[in-house]
């Protein structure tokens, strides 16, 4: 089941937290509830790591039950690819699309991205499938990169928006902007999860704030 | 062997180049030579990936001829870090430290840590390790920790002296310039491998000028 790590205070009150996980984890049917398990798992063993034996001890399913679901292992890994793609879209973006155009727009996406860096027990599964897909080409490597794009569009779009608001200067170079902020998300996994720092959290958004200040 | 990706120009000119590969290829012992190449495989398989027999294909070598080299898997692992450790000292650290101190140093050490994701066939070998290692406690795991945190403390260090030398305010968190500064490299890793975005270069370079401006 999913482990929540430490919650590092924001952008998640206690209840919605709840909700989100509740909506990864109950009310599914039998192929989601593995799926959303077969996500937890890769978001620490990564997307190559991902076998059937692992995913059966962690359901408690029979290999052959599995089987029942998925083709083949890489028919796996691009269903949990696409399962973690509609995760973030619930969890991060619909959410902060919801919040006023400009500024708060683009600081409630980044605020929910480092949220959604804890929900799973290995931080964000895309992190670890980035770097192990960059060097190989196929189906799994065009999903990662098209959902990779998708988010720095949004990212991108949101700063655009907040510009036309009046929020940023209109000389500010939105996608050298996304770029900065992804960069700042990045160093937070690293800070947060392999040097465990506990000022991780502080680290990231006092980076944001930096850079929003700039773009005004 | 080294296969070089395209050169994204800036830190090493072509004879500098050149040098680094052919003390990374040749003259070496056969142990050495092994070692050289489970590096460049790690930077495209990941660490978890280095199977003796892959290596035994790259280096044309018997399995029972690499176990004589190395008693376990994880014993080759350890030892590919400790070389990797050795080639980026080598690579990055020594010749940015011949650079006159303050803010020409960081540069050099940046400029160089860029050189270096191009000089092996998946960029920075450490950069998927630690995405893989950072949920794995175990001996790899802190050998990983301990290079990241030699690594940021020796940015840390040339930002420190950069505001000794009056390169940069004296108000300046050196802490945090580091964080942001390696952030920058990530997204750059990611832009560059996965998104094979032409400007991620010049991305990381504008980023970078945009911190070290602001620290003045």
């Amino acid at each position: 089941m999913y482990l929540v790590s430490e919650w590092l205070g924001g952008s998640l009150d206690k209840n919605e937290r709840s909700y989100y996980i509740d909506i990864m984890t109950k009310g599914q049917d039998t192929k989601e509830r593995i799926l959303g398990e077969a996500l937890d798992l890769v978001s620490t063993v990564g997307i190559e790591g991902l076998s059937i034996g692992e995913l059966a001890k962690a359901t408690e399913m029979s290999k052959s039950g599995l089987f029942a679901h998925f083709e083949s292992k890489e028919d796996l890994q691009l269903e949990v690819l696409r399962t973690g793609s509609a995760n973030f879209q619930e969890t991060v973006v619909t959410p902060a699309l919801r919040e006023p155009r400009g500024e708060p727009r683009v600081r409630a996406l980044f605020d929910r991205w480092l949220a959604w860096e804890t929900l799973r027990t290995g931080g964000c599964p895309f992190m670890a499938a980035t770097f192990e897909l960059d060097d190989r080409p196929g189906r799994l490597r065009d999903a990662l990169e098209t959902t990779q794009r998708e988010w720095i569009d949004t990212l991108t779009k949101a700063i655009l928006i907040a510009m036309d608001e009046g929020h940023f200067h209109t000389d500010i170079d939105a996608d050298q902007l996304a770029y900065e902020i992804y960069g700042v998300f990045m160093a937070f996994h690293l800070y947060h999860r392999l040097l465990r720092d506990p000022n991780a959290h502080r680290r990231a958004t006092d980076a944001l704030d930096y850079l929003l200040r700039s773009a005004k």
